[in-house]
């Protein structure tokens, strides 16, 4: 299951940054391997200064050997082996009317000191945070996460999507960071399932991501803004270092693990603004972002 | 004593905040007045768009009750009532040659459900985060702080200079926030001092502040600068959002404790980028910085 999903997921990276670099048009990815000193490393892709995509980062990676000890806490696991492997990204647009997009497929093994499995699931997703809100794209965006869903589970879609609202919950500011798409973890073999509907099931979601974003990108691209506008995106930016940096679990995992700094931060924003105390006016197209981040809404 | 100190520190924020706006020329405090909800609330003051100051906030607050179930652990005590006092200061010049600056001065207080004082202590320093080093500046900041100390105790300096490198330090990226100053905490009676002493050396490290920083921003505020220095500056801002949100103490505290988000998060760069595995030239003013962040110095 590793090799077939690694080999899933190093093909998607590639059918992803070619098809996003056709629609940026201008900057192409630049692709830097790593090594993990303790086993493993990655291929990062990042984009920076595209017509459409201001910064943004397309990752795989396959890492293994001990569990380190935060890990073991976290998994309530004692000495183990590991394998994790999965695809990051995160697209920063320029322009505030295209939303920004984060996604991730990944996959993880344990085993005992004698090589054994003792434990293995899938997990990710894929969520959308708009600046200005444009109900179509949103109904569009959940549409597809739903059709993915639905080819394997009726529950799976409010399951994951109700997942997907909880965990991008930026808690101190009582607010969403986005507009939500569909989040899972440790979906494991059970006596209903096995571990190949996960890999039939998480495919299926990543194959789908194209299709959820870019006639989204297609139709905002070219949409004109002001200083104004282009303001309130790098404010909202703001939110999302705070999730990624606070609250992020895969994040916050990253830097205290001692992963590769630049491949976990290639998630944050290229130009950002903190204006205190920030009021958007009463009834403005900024509130009507504001009022449903706090309060997500189901939409289809 | 809690008296003492706060009324120590609203006369500090008077003094601090009209000795800015005079070096400012443009800008003035905003103040904001809050009440927490659980007891107490505080004197926010917030300058943004000056001339001088791009963004900075000279926050007091004296909040008391029931000590929190985080903080309480965090303190290895049990259900408890407390008392807060404290002014916190970060102030973000818009001139990349201007270091940016961050001060706190508090005082704890911590009861028993008869209402019997069962702990007490201050804590604080100050210390300066410059984008481009000028060596005569950072021999300066820490000659004041270094005066401060020397009329208390001799081991004082040394000590705090410590510190303060330890506790400011990204660890994430193995590097330091800034150039360092002071940092102290549980500073409390002990066989040797009084409390009363601890009072006098924590208002003599606050009298030294404005000695501290003034001259430095007087000798850099009209100095010329490119956009590239300007880009550096925003590029350093991000590791200073990196260390506030993912590794302070006091911000984290203030977000998992129902902080006025507002008050806390004033420490944030009004203008910042994250641009990926960014590197500056061998040997520029740039690397000249990082290898200080990289190995601490002393400077005095």
């Amino acid at each position: 299951m590793k090799e077939k999903f690694y080999k899933y997921i190093e093909n998607l990276q590639d059918k992803i940054t070619s098809t996003l670099e056709a629609i940026d048009g201008k900057a192409i990815f630049k692709e830097d391997l790593w090594e993990r000193h303790d086993g493993g490393g990655g291929r990062t892709r990042v984009i920076e200064n595209g017509d459409v995509f201001e910064k943004g980062g397309v990752n795989i990676s396959a890492v293994h050997g001990e569990l380190a000890p935060a890990m073991q806490k976290y998994f309530n696991v004692g000495d183990v082996d590991f394998f994790a492997c999965g695809l990051s990204l995160v697209l920063h647009p320029k322009n505030p009317m295209v939303p920004t997009v984060h996604a991730n497929w990944r996959y993880f093994e344990m085993y005992d000191k004698n090589g054994n499995t003792i434990d293995q699931w899938f997990g990710g997703g894929q969520d959308l945070t708009p600046y200005y809100l444009f109900e179509q794209d949103a109904i569009h965006f959940h549409s597809i996460c739903q059709r993915a869903c639905n080819n394997h589970n009726a529950e799976f879609y409010q399951k994951y999507k109700k997942q997907c609202d909880e965990y991008f919950w930026n808690t101190h500011r009582n607010e969403a960071r986005g507009i939500g798409g569909l989040f899972f973890d440790y979906c494991k073999p059970t006596e209903e399932t096995t571990i190949e509907n996960w890999y039939n099931f998480v495919t299926e979601v990543g194959d789908s991501f194209l299709e959820a974003y870019v006639p989204i990108v297609e139709k905002r691209k070219n949409l004109e803004y002001s200083r104004e506008q282009r303001d309130w995106q790098e404010i909202r930016r703001g939110r999302y270092v705070e999730f990624n940096l606070v609250h992020d679990k895969g994040t916050l995992f990253g830097l205290k693990t001692n992963g590769r700094i630049e491949s976990i931060l290639m998630s944050l924003p290229p130009h950002v603004q903190w204006v205190y105390d920030h009021h958007p006016q009463p009834g403005s197209e900024e509130i009507k972002l504001l009022k449903v981040l706090e309060n997500p809404r189901d939409w289809v």
